[in-house]
């Protein structure tokens, strides 16, 4: 079995065995079959993809690449969520010790960002002494006894995706629908989970801009997840405008702190619900969505969720004084209101230009080794429908530089439209997938 | 520029620019693109091909990659001709003298076997003492004194090309026509030739299967040869029987040195004399291209051509004593006539089956560092509308090894088929195009 007839082979729009996938990928990780062929193999399956069973194969062979997660000493289910990435995607901060109220395990492997995308991690690192690299042994006792922790990918967690991302990166193959499902699903399934909620962002801020891609990538996740014996379902989500009011990390980790003590922006609240309400019944028997619904929005009002949060941070070292007082969080040294230049109603804000503001002030990567400025950000953003004057503010921008503030507001000019006519509220959910 | 934006473009099926190739090829060459990126583009490009303007610019930049041969001191027209390789196909060895005998200088550049494919750098090295590998000054003086010289491709010569090939080789994208258009005329081009005639072989024997292949392939590189100033035609010619009766290497310079004698096989001379009159043609005015057949012929009959040869071979080294006693050439131990199962005429003679007999017998290389064996090999041939008798032979195996024998015995089971009734001769030229 040479590596060049496997190529072949999927160049030539054939399905490989599992004998070859296993051969490739374990070859690509151990380095005896080189980059050169990897990427000439991934760009064949950016052509010609792969049908549902070498999917499940080509997950199985990355996850197995490293180890595995081992959570049978949590007494619990274990479920968790995994997004996409959009822009003020917050989500995973007020979920995790909200499902955690639940009787359900969170034990939750999140990225840092990268390009427009902002990362869970970088937030949560916003927070003065919060340690997201830890032991296996730790996570699982912070969970034990909070019932969730949110951590990093270690080392040794599906290293052939680590070296397999890296190279689609610098070789034009990332948009393929079965290697993004390859990335995602062998890092979920390493996490010893039993359920896994996905949400699949769509639009001017995501990865997938249209509807039929989102769902695609969607069912693929699916169909994995049940190969794999687990329960998957997916919600598409809108990713036209920055879901919340504020996009930066701790800009971000305020507005969480908020959602936890119920008074968060009704958008992100309402999403967090679904995406919990889906968690919880996936592991439990739930007769009556609506009553969980009311029930979950309690957690966030009577506080329970939030110190599930609190305890996570503290276990994880971070200050939660920080928590309790958030002007200890990282402050920019600059604020200032971003008009707005005609009265109307709010009819578009594109989350892609205020991603790139965002990147521009500081918040973002460019290159995974950039160092993040966990300050900047914009806050107190309008929603498309709102009614807004001339003059008033369509987002408060917090900079530490001039000149980043100046390129930042070039960016944001292109990033709102208005209209005369009253607009409807963009629906936040899109399709849910099961 | 980055060079992944250079991939996406040509994977979204977009035309490149002049500058994009041009940083490609030279980051490509000198290392600091590497070869995962190259992969990569290398496998988008057979997918979604390339122009005729991105095919030249491609050339002349893996041609810019190394030296160009000087010509300039010979005070000749100078023209080659390039096969795209196939079985027995020793036209180079009588075409070259042939051809310098009518006022053309053929500097040709010329490479080793590979795969069932003969190579006309070995068939010369089984003469004892011939250097392939000479100096540029050597190349020309050889020339100036005989009117042709046949040497390797050194180290300066398109390095770009050398590289890529060795990567295609390994990554599934040999067979793309765009890229085998640049690897073939990016190393003629750098001949410093002012003709060239393709012979595109087209069979079970050849890399192009079908004519619509073998046509596209040669429009290729007729168009980059006419945009950087050449003239160039193309002949498709038949590879599903060997050409000439013998195959492997010191049996090919007999052949060749019986040919310059004038007592060739038909469909050798025919086709050597063809290509012979196009070279010439391209160069020189030829009225009446019957008459310019004539005085070809007369060269092989009258010694001229051999003459031409003999000198070359002196020249470049060898020793001439062979090919006046060609008993002093490498000779194989075991002879051994291959009968014919039965009585009819012979209706089908695989190339591809007889190539791999002789890979079998140890006159080809499976890898390019395997070592050739010059003595082994088939000939006295059967050609398709041959009468045969059960028993008689179909050829004669030549041979140093009992084993090895006995697996190209049983290869050659499946490369002859017989019919009652009578065959036509199988026609050697498919079309030519200018």
């Amino acid at each position: 079995m040479l590596p060049q007839w496997i190529i072949e082979k999927k160049r030539d729009g054939k399905a490989l065995s599992e004998e070859e996938i296993r051969f490739f990928i374990k070859g690509y990780t151990d380095g005896t079959l080189p980059d050169y062929q990897m990427s000439a193999l991934a760009m064949a399956i950016y052509f010609k993809g792969m049908t549902p069973q070498e999917v499940s194969v080509l997950v199985d062979a990355m996850m197995r690449s490293g180890d595995l997660v081992d959570t049978s000493s949590i007494p619990l289910p274990k479920a968790d969520k995994h997004s996409t990435g959009g822009i003020g995607d917050k989500v995973s901060l007020v979920l995790a010790p909200l499902v955690a109220c639940f009787d359900v395990a969170v034990p939750m492997i999140s990225g840092r960002g990268l390009g427009i995308t902002g990362g869970t991690l970088d937030k949560l690192e916003s927070i003065p002494g919060y340690q997201a690299k830890i032991t296996e042994q730790h996570f699982i006792d912070v969970i034990r006894q909070c019932g969730c922790s949110i951590i990093g990918q270690t080392d040794r967690l599906a290293p052939a995706d680590k070296k397999l991302y890296a190279l689609r990166d610098v070789t034009a193959t990332v948009p393929s629908i079965p290697l993004i499902t390859a990335s995602i699903m062998c890092k979920k399934m390493a996490e010893g989970i039993d359920a896994l909620v996905l949400d699949v962002k769509c639009g001017s801020g995501a990865f997938m801009k249209t509807i039929e891609d989102a769902e695609a990538l969607a069912r693929s996740m699916i169909q994995v997840g049940h190969a794999m014996n687990k329960k998957v379902s997916a919600i598409i989500t809108d990713m036209n405008q920055p879901l919340g009011k504020t996009a930066g990390n701790a800009l971000e980790v305020i507005e969480s702190i908020e959602s936890l003590q119920g008074r968060g922006p009704a958008d992100l609240v309402d999403l967090t619900l679904v995406f919990a309400a889906e968690m919880i019944a996936l592991v439990h028997p739930v007769k009556d969505r609506a009553a969980l619904m009311k029930q979950l929005r309690e957690k966030l009002h009577n506080g329970e969720a939030l110190a599930r949060f609190r305890e996570m941070v503290r276990l994880q070292h971070g200050d939660v004084k920080a928590i309790d007082d958030v002007s200890r969080l990282p402050r920019a040294s600059i604020k200032e209101p971003y008009p707005a230049p005609a009265a109307g109603y709010v009819a578009e804000v594109n989350a892609e230009a205020i991603g790139r503001a965002c990147i521009v002030l500081g918040a973002g990567r460019k290159k995974t080794d950039d160092a993040v400025d966990f300050a900047v950000g914009i806050s107190d953003l309008v929603k498309i429908g709102d009614r807004v004057s001339a003059g008033a503010p369509l987002l408060t921008i917090h900079a530490n530089d001039r000149g980043r503030l100046d390129e930042a507001k070039k960016l944001l000019q292109t990033a709102f439209r208005f209209s005369s006519a009253q607009v409807a509220p963009s629906p936040a959910i899109l399709k849910e997938l099961r």
